[in-house]
């Protein structure tokens, strides 16, 4: 059982500091107590600890119980891009305590909802009308089950992309100054006009507000995400689907997000 | 495909540079051309870059096309020790080629003896005696047959550190002055002793000579390196097993490999 402290930041600077303070043998776990930084720093350091050791995560932002430390994926960003490096390592285990929700920060707060507004589009039900308890509980295992699937998201997986590529993009042309929940609320929008469908539950929870970021960086941020094939996740009947939309709908989808 | 320059050293910060500079998609591969330096370095960066990218082993010193760009283990080395960090990560291909071996230094080339003469008393043939074409395919193959037995090093692969629990200490006495291959030639003489074994293999191919380092540092990193239970790999008629030996015995062993 290794104790440190709460990381900064998730840098190969942090990296390294970590990774030389474990001091632990094979038969060691890192627990990570933390939001989705700090679990992501912890198990990308455990993924590569002596080629690979335990991590036991504990969530303690919405966003880390709904999403961040659920599904394997750990990772460290470098100047060049977010969570450009990692692993698949998964919790040996994962504890989650919504009572630990009662602290949050309301800006915090937000950036949990508008993952737990995607996860109920997804599953195609409210989960955002349930009390916290309930509601990190249908959340968590939704994506847990998900991410089982397929755990090298190769396929199903992709579905979590939901709203992101937008989100992606605005968070990039803003020099990400902007809260990435209120980037996943404007990307899940997109998404929804795009799929045909009502935006009533992205707007009555997450009210997006048009944000003011220059609209060709975003749209040059969105490309180099995307790599040239607009593959964008859209909600369907069925659940999500990936599509390849013609490149003036999506880029006029994604003007509609920025105002100014 | 990427290109990059021969890495100089495989510590934390080669690896950022590396990092840094691979600007590759999640179908590149990184190709790694060098000795076990560079294939450690760059195989554990392919292991992380965008959670994992193939990566192909090329390596061109008689320790990488016998030893190190075999079995799958990658690593960088921290200050707090060597091989610390990193990930097991088989390259998509290994290609070897022996013609390169002409070029190598004589202190080169002993070291990559020294695991050839391993491996040969390993596998209970004279492996040594071959031109370099055939010694190298068989002692990859021999190594390569076995890590794909144990791919996480859980148990039958242990054989492969037969002589390296005396070799590190003797390393890590010296501060890292002292040449692998002469530490592992030290270590295969003190394993044979131990295992009541013939050393001819040892003192004819590799000469070894007791090295001058303290006696009480190279124990203590023993020690350390074995975290309090003394299980040393020795060689039996039926090949490598492990045996936990009583701590006068290994001692002496070790005293007898320091001169001065």
């Amino acid at each position: 059982l290794a104790s440190t402290h709460t990381a900064l930041g998730k840098g190969a600077d942090d990296l390294e500091r970590l990774w030389r303070s474990l001091g632990l043998d094979r038969a060691g776990t890192v627990v990570a107590l933390g939001g989705g930084t700090t679990t992501d720093l912890a198990g990308f350091a455990a993924a590569t600890y002596m080629r690979g050791v335990e991590w036991v995560a504990v969530p303690t932002t919405l966003v880390g119980q709904v999403d961040a430390a659920i599904g394997g994926k750990t990772a460290i960003d470098l100047p060049e891009a977010k969570n450009l490096v990692g692993a698949f390592h998964w919790p040996a285990r994962t504890v989650i305590d919504p009572a630990l929700l009662a602290t949050l920060q309301a800006s915090e707060r937000a950036n949990g909802m508008a993952e737990v507004v995607k996860t109920g589009l997804l599953a195609g039900e409210a989960l955002w009308e349930f009390a916290d308890e309930e509601l990190v509980r249908r959340c968590a295992a939704y994506k847990a089950a998900l991410c089982l699937r397929d755990p090298h998201d190769l396929g199903p997986r992709h579905a979590l992309n939901l709203g992101h590529t937008f989100g992606h993009a605005l968070e990039a042309a803003s020099g990400y100054e902007l809260p990435h929940g209120r980037a996943v609320a404007l990307g899940l929008l997109a998404a929804l006009r795009l799929s045909g469908r009502d935006t009533a539950p992205v707007v009555d929870v997450l009210s997006p507000e048009p944000v003011r970021v220059d609209r060709d960086r975003a749209w040059e941020a969105l490309l180099r995400d995307k790599k040239g094939r607009l593959r964008i996740v859209l909600l369907g009947a069925g659940g999500a689907r990936e599509e390849e939309l013609p490149e003036a709908e999506v880029r006029a989808a994604l003007d509609a997000l920025i105002s100014g």
